[in-house]
């Protein structure tokens, strides 16, 4: 906090007469060259958007804004916001099946294979949002393949990559594709801090211009002063120091989700096993309602989100959830999943009174 | 910049758990407080945005983001960018006519007695954006009068108001109504720094939950680091010394474009005499037109916004031109109207050629 602090203070002493006027739609400059660099392209092809989620908003306003509606993939089940931002906009959202090993090629072949073309695939290939699985490097190669083949856009959203317990990383579909099919968006929340809200697109160049025209017809310029103050804090070489702590600190507590539902529901219940990210996502055992887990869950002072929440017009989930490690401590993990398990043995039985708060951030904003 | 630079570390010192963490979708919590007392209502009704441009995306996403259309009115001339997302969503846009004393009521009442009711009326009652001018009290009544009449509502976008050289201030139209009819949105850009993208809307309650719903969905937490560097400024009762800053700095700025005016242009052209705000509107003597001049005007360094980007449709303006003098020194001023006089009198003749580049910061984004 001390040290975002002072890149706060010392970014504006630097370059406060960018960073204090109108600039440049597309982002601050010298943030925009630090992201282009790190991923090999012109930094024009760079749009820095006050949180990635505006960037998406972009990109379905531009392909979809004028009306007429479309046909968007997505692996189920996938965050839920994008769904949100789709639906509202009247967009066909077809669900591919997905397992261990992330999304199925072969459910993607098929959806390509039939119905009008689709104008992209979303995609979390790396500790996905709500899962934690992560696509096998066999998997990416044949989705970039695909893609090459069917002349198939695809949105790669990368924000957990960098939050690695264990484990090797397999290349990203931008960096097999080369960026021609590719978009790829990531951001600084999960790696510096969510409230810088410094969310990013590396697109084609066209793409890029037409969302930069957008973001200018929505906020004029991004916020300067988050942008200039990760610029600095980077420019530090404060991002890897940052990430060996935030990996020190989440690992503990996926550490302890994993020991705890191993202890709480040793015979039944499935759950993901992820090198990365927030997320675990549990299948219910005996194929219990989610919904009703919810309501007696949160009367016993742990909350989650249900799995429906993460399927197009909530056809699924119906018996899974997602918890989330990320911001509540070993401890307080270890005793909701212990009140979670309580709950589930217990059936429709009472549970236990509400008494720890604090196990209600489960519901992390993602 | 000294100044916002030690607001940014402090406010980040103070309250960095805050800042930096996923929060109030609403805004900056203090800085809510902040707005509400200044303008008499609870803190939920306050919607603090990355800009106030995103707040009015945001309204007419919620009005007409289902698509079917819609109705608004405008003042002609008036602000382009709101013209341009309105016109996007494929909604009506009528103009409604004006004069050195702003919105003529009657054209209001006439456009409301016939025709489908319109969703809303767009209005920068003071030192309006293109023209300079100020809507009189005895106009602001009436305008309060007719919403009431006919339960429609007003949009009062007023980024300028505390920007006043001269004159005495009138009521708010949200003044006046108290805030049931009229929304009303401001912004901290001209008053603190265009930077920092912080802007505000101050509305009713049902429709605060209707467009910060539409946040959540767009960007889940606004840039917090900005708002609560804003906050640190106003706590620090810094407001009102910069404001009076911002009067002296920019007034001499606005009697020089209006003496350069006086001199160069004596016995034709017609322009507006703003109390206080950026903006000069110029009627071109003998009709001559103003796409042909802005081409001639930048061949000699010198530029300008063509009254017809301020038109619904570009159907008006065609002889006129906002000149804006809030980003340019008296002496570029001066020797910028000097340029556009010269070039005026040459008719469709050749001009100086470029040589002040610093004159192309006419082009002010509002």
């Amino acid at each position: 906090m001390e040290e975002v602090a002072d890149c706060a203070r010392a970014a504006i002493e630097r370059d406060g007469r960018t960073i204090l006027s109108y600039g440049s739609s597309g982002g601050y400059a010298p943030l925009r060259g630090w992201i282009a660099e790190r991923h090999g392209v012109e930094p024009g092809r760079v749009l820095v958007t006050n949180g990635s989620l505006q960037g998406f908003v972009f990109l379905a306003q531009h392909l979809f804004g004028s009306g007429g509606g479309g046909r968007v993939l997505v692996e189920a089940p996938t965050y839920d916001r994008p769904l949100k931002i789709l639906a509202a906009l009247g967009v066909e959202v077809e669900a591919l099946s997905m397992d261990e090993e992330g999304l199925d090629p072969d459910a993607l072949a098929a959806a390509l294979g039939s119905g009008p073309k689709p104008a992209f695939l979303y995609t979390i290939p790396t500790f996905q949002n709500p899962t934690g699985r992560t696509l096998s490097a066999e998997r990416r190669r044949r989705v970039v393949e695909l893609a090459r083949e069917h002349g198939l856009l695809v949105l790669e959203d990368d924000p957990y990559s960098l939050v690695r317990y264990e484990g090797e990383p397999s290349p990203s579909l931008h960096e097999l594709d080369g960026g021609e099919r590719v978009a790829y968006s990531s951001s600084f929340s999960k790696t510096i801090a969510p409230g810088t809200r410094v969310g990013y697109f590396v697109l084609p160049a066209t793409l890029e211009a037409d969302l930069e025209a957008l973001a200018v017809s929505t906020y004029i310029t991004p916020a300067l002063l988050s942008q200039a103050t990760v610029y600095e804090f980077l420019a530090r070489g404060n991002l890897e120091p940052n990430v060996e702590r935030v990996r020190r600190l989440l690992g503990a507590r996926r550490d302890a989700m994993l020991a705890a539902l191993e202890r709480e529901l040793p015979d039944d219940g499935d759950w993901s096993r992820p090198e990365g990210g927030y997320f675990v996502w549990l299948e219910l055992p005996g194929g219990a309602s989610v919904a009703e887990l919810l309501a007696r869950a949160e009367a016993a002072g742990v909350t989650f989100v249900p799995g429906t929440d993460f399927y197009p017009g909530a056809r699924g989930g119906a018996s899974s959830a997602r918890l989330a490690f990320s911001f509540v401590s070993p401890e307080e993990i270890d005793e909701g999943v212990s009140r979670l398990a309580e709950l589930l043995r217990d059936g429709a039985g009472g549970g236990r009174p509400a008494t720890a708060a604090g196990l209600r951030a489960g519901r992390s904003p993602g």
